[in-house]
Order: structure tokens, then C-alpha cells, then sequence
């Protein structure tokens, strides 16, 4: 970095080798030295840079957006399978992505061996591109629901596609609106009169010669959404059919089929693997979570050591923010959240690896588990990075709320994560039907496995009692294990026991689905807090690297502790003198990460491009780059502004009494 | 209301009378009359329309706004005392709200009669056009250390306005940027090279006959800020000054003077004034928290109703999104905070009108009571509100994240509550102050007078417990007083006895700052709590309209007291048995609301115009109306994007071959 680095003095507080930290982050020397890499080489290109991008109208931005995809295009092709990494740090919302990481794994997914060759080297060489066609205007989270409809004509030998209604009308996927040649439509298929439910099919949208809609087809962009900049580069879409045909053989056939006589077929290929794909798109959501929060957490931790507030005593400089325990109380257990979405992210990924091999081996035992787990740790994770965000634009000031903060936009473009991939609410209910069925199943030979195997030791887990006597105690792993173990495992038995005394479960469930989405919370966070505590009993090399995880680790189970104070004493396993013990340790931990603050955000190797925030800055150059930076303001471009004639000077120069107002 | 209700089935299940609630909402007969009708009449104008504020670009928002501001003078001029509720029909921040609502104030409050008469009229007339210069690039909350400097220069007779460093530049301003002619500037006062602190100044900024700058005066607008539309049709400042001249008559001069020869003078206007001002506009903070509030629940309520999804059986349609517990648990606490801030805020500005008479009678006993007061319910009701709207946003689910559903906007103009006027963790750390030094003063023969009157009685709420014995106990007004008096006031005491184990307070303070924000917003829960329940104890007409609120505040408490069940739990208070009756008492509360939830927002007598939002429509006509406003946008002006032949054709025509990627 050049000129001066005004966070300098808090570089050198460091207790700890920042480079091994960096490569614990990364998750290796390979994946560091990946990164920073590609990192680079995006900050270095003026085509990706993004500082405009909140002031840009929508059709400029897009354009925009076009012109970075292509431009990106030329460098994935030199990148090969490095070329995600490239996506993640131009870091910009575009229809390549569901082309990508939609509508290619569809077709890889559900489409036989015969479309996989026809279809994946046109979309491989971006001859045509592809979208993914499931929700609809009035569907979303119920996909069963959907109301687009494939009959098949046997006369033809193909499928009508068509949108009966007004609310069938496809309503969202991204890369559709403008740019798309082809979708992944999901349909009702309709054989001979009969509804087999939804399924699958490559749909062409648009002619190739001259990108205009093919017949029968009504397309085009919903409209603007949240934020400056953030989603807006994306041509989220709506689509209708009107009696659109397709061949046959643009269903997708590897789970089921339709013979050239219209007979619907199985093949034995197991539904599970849809689950495996599910599994797969979460578990990258998660990793992308802790991404998300790292940055605005580097941002708000950076800001806080530049920006002073009060205190000044004998002409000294007034306190820096992220010394007041306020600051570093709302702080600090977001910096430890983001490294713990990091280590459970990693984690997921090999659930995900020993899912797929178990597939192979037609082995379904821990799929339901994994399955759970993924649901509710997509859902933990996102609601508390789309809060995380927030709370650190809120950490900022007013200042976080300009949009060179960078904060506005990470939060707009973040948000839509608690919804899309499974609505956050909708998925903890499916993790809590899973644990009360779990709990169920105790006592029946069926041992439960993976991250709800401490439900086998349910009956000391339900009369255990916490030893904690000194705040110290406190930072016993199987302490805390157990502490965040019989919380959970009370609040699913509590669940199951209250969902029993009505008249139907299906009634139980519904009645107290709130009560069951909490408990469904404490079994996520758990695995979570285990997750950080196995990965804190790994080797980790470098100077002091260890001990600050354990402090961050710390600092995450403590800070839920305290949060969720009434869970853990209502379920009567901790007194309230042992979580106010507790909450003494916590502040002691504050104290700890201070010094490391910085160190242990630049652990991330965020460059400026992409954290694109001002008050984010390496150097700490606050002001004078937010003073320059208001200048590019189109406002700016004259004195008087656009309507001071004809809306101002009429005003001002008015003769009329009023009166007092 | 034109054409078919959708929403008509909901409106007739309502066991209240609405048009009576309506006017318990507005607050009189006539405060709703006014309201009705000047809600209307902006509604009918089309020079107000607003839907299409967040598609414009920057210019285009900024100069549709001035029009609006220069029509709706017009208007004013014929309304007089009914001005506000058109600025607030119109819903757009503008530079009339700083003119109106800060410059005229503060020359009230802090000019002398002299200077009143010679700016006032010119303001009023809107013959200059005047903001409120405060806060600088690198101060904010901290007034005491604003860099600008105002120096006496006795030979002139005249103050030199200067901004002797970067941070000292003015920032953030309303009505800076592009528009004002005046500013009252905040200033450290010096004169014979002694600095007497922070007063206030008024300067010209801009020509009166061609609205440049004045010489030594650099001044422009501060950039995009957060969302779409938003704040962006504001143009908040930076604002420099070179040894800038004015009159030394331009000081606002009431408390403290300079005279002629440069001596400081201080008259025996009491500065305890600035603190009735702080409680006024804080006041209105919490008013106008209700009705942001409100809004958000009223379209999340009724697009819950509108949409289906999961529980088709039978063919029948699915079940709408509000009948699910989880939706109830999510949306009535949100309903009820949003009558509950109504109500308080109702009560607030009568606590306005007492303490400004107290001190006109130079009783400023209350003030330092009702100032921790207003303070406190600041930051409660705007960060409630704050979370509030974006829990509304998400409870619509995917379509709560397009612009046509205005809770974006509603968001991101809302959120600088948060900060502005006091940051909301700063605000809180203030009452905390307040309650422990009450506390400290508990048996010196100074009773606590007002909201923290309960602590009079601190013995018994000490030691007292909690009675419920079944979940219909929780109903009793006296026993929820307790609940909440005896958890604010065990938390106040054990934060003032742990403070104390400190070598000194400050210490304490800084150290348990944390805990003492929680006993703060303890405290202020239970001034929200106990304001609905005298509500309620006053006549109400209407059939079934007291019965409705009554199921509200229960909600509002019950939510509460399960929220911060570990406050209540570990304070001891309350069993976890106890804390469970009152969970199963809130459940049955939301099955009580649930037929009058459309008939409770449709109280808030909002016009679809102010509302501006196609999933919060009156007649539930949702899906139709989104589809056509998707159209609108600037994307779908051409079939082929800007852009398409430079960025997309290339790359569908290339012939790269290219490796699996």
C-alpha cells in the first residue's frame, strides 16, 4: 500500500502472526495463494472496478454488468478452474452466475448422459445461455405448488409448455429478463390427462440470431430492487407461455421419463440425489455467509479504530470507538461469527464430499442428517449476516450510511440469502420435525448419528446440571459442549413432549411452530460451537494463531450464552450466577481481541476493491477520501442544481404573506 | 375503493368497529378528520405520485423532488396550521424539512426577540432558505468537539467563520448541499483567544440573486446514501469555510452574548432550555416511529393474508402465509409495538407540554426525569422500528425485495433514526447514567418522581415474586407492572452495586457499559408497557375497540417478556414455569387477533398512495399490479439491453473452445 498507514500503531499491537492467520482463513497455502492472486488481478483491471456503481441508472449499470461479464469471460477462460474465485472477487451480481451455478449443474443434475453431451459444451462454451425457471409469481418456497404446466402431445412427440394463469407467470430467476437463451424450466408434467408432478425442461427463450423472444413467449425484467447498485446489475425476469413446444427429449430424463408413446416412467435412479444437490447449494451459501459478514465486519473494525468520539481530556485526542465496551460488546462476537461461519463452512464441505460418496455407494443413512444440518445452518448463518451487516453499518454511524461506505449496498445485495435456497423460517421448521422425530426414535435401536449423535446420551443430557464455579470454568470445551448440548436437547424433548398432547401432530406442529423454530436454533448454534472447538483441537501452525481462535471461539459461545440467557435457564441447566459468570468472562475476552482487532480482520486479505467501502480503507485515509469521494456525486456536476430555475428562484424570489406556520 | 375487494372476506371477519379505532389511531375526531382529508388530497395530486422515485437517477430524484417541494408551498399557503400533515402525506425527505424543522426552531429557541424579528419573517416566506449546520466529517455524536471555529474580531465588529482542518468540514446537513441560502452554523466561540465553547451562528452561504457560493464558502452535496429513492431526494452537505466574515449580530444571542468590545456574557436565560428542545424533538422521533412502524406492519399484514403457500389439500387453494403460527409470532408483536409506540408517543408530547411549562415557571425539577425519558424511548422505539420494518420486508418473503414493494425504501429512509438525534446506544448509556444515580439517591429524602417512580418502592420489588399460578394470571395489569417494575429495577441496582466495585464510577461505567445499555431498554419497556395499560384504562368507544387493544398490549408484554426471558429468569422474578404460562397465553392471544388483523391495520387510515406499496394494496389486487409495474422499468424500455451487441453477441458467436470449467 502506498503513502501513509494511519492504522499503523494498531498493526503493530498484534499478538499474533497475521500471514498464518491469513492462511487458516484460507484454508491453505494453496487457497491463499489462489486468492490472492485473482484478488489482485480483479483490483488491478479498471474494467471491475465498482465505486460507481451506486450512482449508475439501471440500464447503465446493466450495461455495465455486461461489459465486466465479458470482459471476465476472456480471463475465466485463461483461469480454468480457478475461474469461480475471479466471479467471487469481481464481485458482482450477473446472469453468468445462475448460467453457472444454475442452470449448467442442472442439466449435469437431472439431464441423462445423451443431454448432458448435447446441452453442457454449448453452455460450457457460453453458445448458449441458461437460466434457471423455477419460481413463480404466486410460488415460491412451495415448489409442489407450481402452476406451470408441460402436457405432452404424443401426436408430436412433444411437450406444450404453458402458463395458465396470471400467478403461474415465472417470476425472479436472474439472467432471465434481458439476457438468457435458454432456461431450466420447472413444469407440471401432464401425460395423457394425468399430473405427475413437477419436473424439468431445457426451454430455448430467445432466437440465437437476433436474442429476440421466440414465439409464444412473453419475457422481461421485474424491476428495480433493494439498494444502490447490489442486485440491480441482475435481470432477475418474468416469463409466460403461451402453448410453447418443446421435443421431447428437452425433458430432463434421469430421474424420470416420458416414452416417445407418452408412458411416464422411474428410472432407479434414487430422488435422494436431489437432496445431495440441496446439500451442496447450502453448504456454499454458508461459506458465502462468513464471507459477507468478514467484510463488514472489516470495514466496521477498521472504521472503529480510525474514528474517535468523546473523551478527549487535556487537548488529547478524543477515544477511539473501538475502545468504548459498547462498541466492542456489539463487535467483537460478530469478528468471532465470522470466523466460526468459516470453520463450519469448511466443514460442510466435507459433509458434502462424504454425502457424495455414500450416494455413490447407494448408502441414503446420513443423508436426512446432512440434510437437517445443511437447512439449518443455511438458515442460522444467513439471518445472522444479513443482521451482522447491519449492525455494522449501525457501528459506522452516520457515515455508514453513504453509500461509499459500502455497508448499504453489502446489505442489500446480502438479504435476499434468507430468502432464496429455502426461506430461513421454513427451513428451521424442517430441522425441528427432524429433531422431534430424533427424539422419537431414542430407544428404538436407530442410534442418531453425525450432528445430532448427543441425543444418545439424552438421559444424562436431561438431568445434568452445570459445575461451573469460576468464570474460568467457563472456558472448558466440554463445559461448554454440554452447556450448549442439554440446551438443546431439552428444548427438542420439550417440543416433542408439547407437540404429543394434541389432538394430531400435524396440529401440534402447527401450534407450536414458533417454540419448534427456537429449538431448531439452539441445535444449529450448537453445531456451530462444536464445529470451532473441533477445529481448535487441529494442528494450527504459526505464532499465537491458536490462541486467538480460542479467544474468538470464546467469544462466539459466550456472546450466544449470554444472548440466549433464557433458554439456557429455563431448561434449568445453568444458574442465573453461573451465566452472570459467564458474562464476566465475555468482557474479559473484549479485552483480549482488542489489541488483535485489526490484525484479525486483515487476516481476511480483503483488498480495497473488494471490500469497496471507504471508511473500510487499509491505510485508515478516512476523511480525506470520503471529502473527495462526495465531489463524483452527479449533484455535483453544477453549481446550481437541475430545477433551481423553474422550483427555486420562484420560491425565493415570491412575494406572498403567510402566515405563521 | 374502485373494483373488486380481495380482501373483502378478512374485512368482515373484524369483531371491532373500525371507523372508531380509526379515531383512537389519529387521536381525536378531528385530528383524524384533518388527516383524512389532507391524506387524500395529496393522494389525488399528481404532481405527488411516488412510484416512480426509486427507478430515477440521482438528477432526475433530486429535481422531482424540488418540484414537489415549490408545489407543495402553494399548498401550505392555504393550509397554515395543517402545513405538517402535508409534508408528511407527501412522505419525501426534502430541504423544506430543515427549513421548517430546524433552521426557524433553532433562531426561536436561541435568537433574541431582536433577531427573531428580522430573520423569522424572511424564513417563514421562505425568502431565504435556511438548515442546520452541526455536525462535522469527523464529529458526530460529540457536540462539545466540533472543530469549527467562530472568532471575534473586534476591530470589524464581526465573527471569522473558519474550518481550520478536514474533519471540521461541515457533513451531513439536509438542505446543504445544493438549496440552502442559510445555515445556522455551529461554532466554537473565541474571542481574545479564549474558546467559550459551542454556539450557534447565522451565515449566508449562497447569493440571493444567482444561489452561488459566497466567497470563502465551498459547498456541495455528500453523495448517494442508502436505497432506492430514499434519502437520496435529500442533499445532505459538506460545507467549508475560509475566514468567512459575518456581522458579530449574527450570533444567536439569547443565552450568551458578545459585546461590542468582545466580552462573553452568559444572560440568566436558563441553558436548561437546549434540554426542552432535545425532549420536543425527540418527542416527534417516537411519534413518527409508530407510523413507520405501521406502515411496514400494514403491508405485511396484508400481503400475508393475500399470499398462499403449502397446505393445499384437496385441490383447495393453499393456506394463507398468515394462519401459520410462525408468521402470527413474527407479525402481531410488530402490530401491537406499533399501537404501543402510538400511544406512548401520544403520551410524550403531553410530557412535552408539561415540562415546557414547568419551565416557564422555572420548575425545572422534571426536566432531568423527563429528559432520560425521551432519550430512552428514542432509541427504544427507533431501533425497534428499524428491525421492525425489515422483519415486515422479510415476512413478504421474495417480493418484499422489489422496490414496488416499498418496504425497501421504508427501510432505508428510516433507519438514520437510529443515529441521528442522539445515537441509540449513546442515548441508552445516558438513561443507565440516570437510573443509577437514581438509585443511588433511593432513601436520601429525594423520592423518584415520574417514570422511575417505581423505584420508590425498591424494597418490595427486590424480594417480591411472581403470583401466576395459571396462563390467564399474566392477564392482570398489576402483575404485568410488577413484572416488568421488579425485572427494571433489579437490573438497575445490581448495574450500580457491580459499578461501584470499580476503583471509580467512570471506570464501572466504561467497563460494564454493556449491562448497563440492558437495564436501560428494561427500563424503558416498562414505561411502553405501563403507558399502553393507563391507555387503557381510559374511556374508549366503539364496539369491541377496547377489547382489541387489550389483546394488543397483551401481546406487546407477553412478546416482550418471552423475548428477554433470561432478564426475567435471572433477575429471579419469575419460574420458568411461569415464564412457559405466559408463552402459552401469547399463543392464544395471536388466535385472537388473527380474524381483526386486516381491520386493525386498515385503523391506521392509510391512502394506498402513502402506503406505496403494490403487496400492502387496500383491495389485495397484488399479483396483477406487480406484474404490470414490472414493465415499467427502464430495462424493459427496448427487447435488446443496451449493451447486448458490444458485451452478449460476441460471446454467443465465439468459437473458443474451452476447457471444463
Amino acid at each position: 500500500m502506498a503513502g501513509m498507514d494511519y492504522l499503523a500503531d494498531e498493526r503493530k499491537k498484534a499478538e499474533f502472526d497475521v500471514q498464518s492467520m491469513k492462511i487458516v482463513w484460507a484454508g491453505s497455502p494453496e487457497a491463499f495463494e489462489v486468492s490472492n492472486r485473482i484478488s489482485k488481478l480483479v483490483a488491478d483491471d479498471p474494467v471491475f472496478r465498482k465505486d460507481e456503481r451506486t450512482m449508475l441508472p439501471r440500464k447503465e449499470l446493466f450495461k455495465n454488468t455486461l461489459r465486466k461479464a465479458a470482459h471476465a469471460w476472456k480471463r475465466i477462460i485463461e483461469l480454468q478452474e480457478e475461474a469461480s474465485r475471479l466471479r467471487f472477487y469481481v464481485d458482482e451480481p450477473a446472469y453468468t452466475d445462475l448460467h453457472w451455478g444454475m442452470f449448467i449443474p442442472a442439466i449435469k443434475g437431472q439431464g441423462t448422459d445423451e443431454q448432458q453431451k448435447q446441452w453442457l459444451p454449448l453452455a460450457y462454451k457460453m453458445k448458449i445461455i441458461g437460466c434457471y425457471a423455477q419460481t413463480e409469481l404466486g410460488h415460491g418456497s412451495n415448489v409442489q405448488g407450481l402452476e406451470t404446466t408441460a402436457t405432452f402431445d404424443p401426436r408430436t412427440d412433444e411437450f406444450v409448455i404453458h402458463s395458465p394463469t396470471l400467478t403461474s407467470s415465472k417470476w425472479w430467476p436472474g439472467g432471465l429478463g434481458k439476457i438468457s437463451t435458454h432456461a431450466v424450466v420447472y413444469a407440471r408434467l401432464i401425460t395423457d390427462g394425468e399430473d405427475h408432478g413437477v419436473h424439468g425442461f431445457i426451454v430455448q427463450l430467445r432466437k440465437l440470431e437476433d436474442h429476440t423472444p421466440l414465439p409464444g413467449i412473453t419475457v422481461g425484467d421485474i424491476g428495480m430492487k433493494f439498494g444502490n447498485g447490489a442486485y440491480n446489475t441482475m435481470d432477475n425476469g418474468v416469463l409466460r407461455f403461451e402453448h410453447v413446444r418443446i421435443p421431447r427429449n428437452q425433458m430432463l430424463m434421469r430421474v424420470s421419463q416420458v416414452t416417445r408413446e407418452g408412458k411416464y416412467k422411474q428410472s432407479d435412479v434414487p430422488r435422494q440425489l436431489v437432496y445431495g444437490t440441496m446439500v451442496y447449494v447450502r453448504q456454499t451459501i454458508v461459506v458465502d455467509a462468513s464471507y459477507a459478514l468478514s467484510k463488514a465486519v472489516c470495514i466496521a473494525t477498521r472504521y472503529s479504530a480510525v474514528r474517535r468520539q468523546f473523551g478527549s481530556q487535556n487537548g488529547k485526542p478524543e477515544t477511539q470507538v473501538i475502545d468504548y465496551k459498547t462498541q466492542q460488546s456489539r463487535l467483537f462476537p460478530l469478528l468471532a461469527s465470522a470466523y466460526a461461519f468459516r470453520f463450519v463452512g469448511e466443514w460442510l464441505k466435507w459433509l458434502y464430499t462424504d454425502v457424495t460418496q455414500r450416494l455413490q455407494a447407494n448408502d441414503f443413512s446420513t443423508l436426512p442428517e446432512a440434510h437437517a444440518c445443511t437447512a439449518g445452518l443455511k438458515s442460522l448463518t444467513t439471518t445472522a449476516t444479513a443482521d451482522g451487516i447491519e449492525e455494522c453499518r449501525k457501528l459506522c454511524g452516520g457515515h455508514g450510511y453513504l453509500c461509499s461506505s459500502g455497508l448499504p449496498e453489502l446489505f442489500a445485495v446480502y438479504v435476499p440469502a434468507c430468502t432464496y435456497e429455502g426461506d430461513n423460517t421454513v427451513l428451521l421448521l424442517q430441522v425441528a420435525r427432524f429433531l422431534v422425530k430424533t427424539v422419537s426414535q431414542i430407544g428404538t435401536g436407530k442410534p442418531p448419528v453425525g450432528t445430532v449423535s448427543y441425543m444418545g446420551r439424552i438421559e444424562h443430557l436431561m438431568k445434568c446440571r452445570c459445575n461451573v464455579q469460576t468464570a474460568e470454568d467457563w472456558l472448558k470445551p466440554s463445559q461448554i459442549l454440554e452447556a450448549f448440548e442439554a440446551r438443546a436437547a431439552r428444548m427438542s424433548v420439550s417440543c416433542a413432549q408439547n407437540v404429543s398432547k394434541f389432538a394430531s401432530p400435524e396440529e401440534g406442529f402447527a401450534e407450536l411452530s414458533a417454540d419448534l423454530a427456537e429449538a431448531a436454533v439452539a441445535h444449529c448454534q450448537l453445531i456451530v460451537v462444536s464445529k470451532f472447538i473441533e477445529k481448535l483441537k487441529q494442528e494450527i501452525s504459526g505464532k499465537g494463531v491458536k490462541q486467538q481462535l480460542e479467544v474468538l471461539c470464546g467469544i462466539y459461545y459466550l456472546s450466544l450464552l449470554h444472548k440466549y440467557q433464557g433458554d439456557f435457564l429455563s431448561t434449568g441447566y445453568v444458574t442465573p450466577k453461573q451465566a452472570s459468570l459467564a458474562n464476566d468472562l465475555l468482557r474479559s475476552l473484549y479485552s483480549k481481541v482488542r489489541p488483535n482487532a485489526i490484525a484479525l480482520v486483515d487476516s481476511f486479505n480483503y483488498s480495497d476493491h473488494f471490500l469497496g467501502s471507504i471508511l473500510g480503507r487499509y491505510d485508515g485515509n478516512v476523511y480525506p477520501k470520503l471529502y473527495a469521494a462526495a465531489w463524483k456525486d452527479p449533484l455535483n456536476d453544477s453549481v446550481l442544481p437541475d430545477g433551481y430555475h423553474e422550483y427555486v428562484r420562484p420560491l425565493l424570489k415570491q412575494q406572498v404573506l403567510t402566515a405563521k406556520l
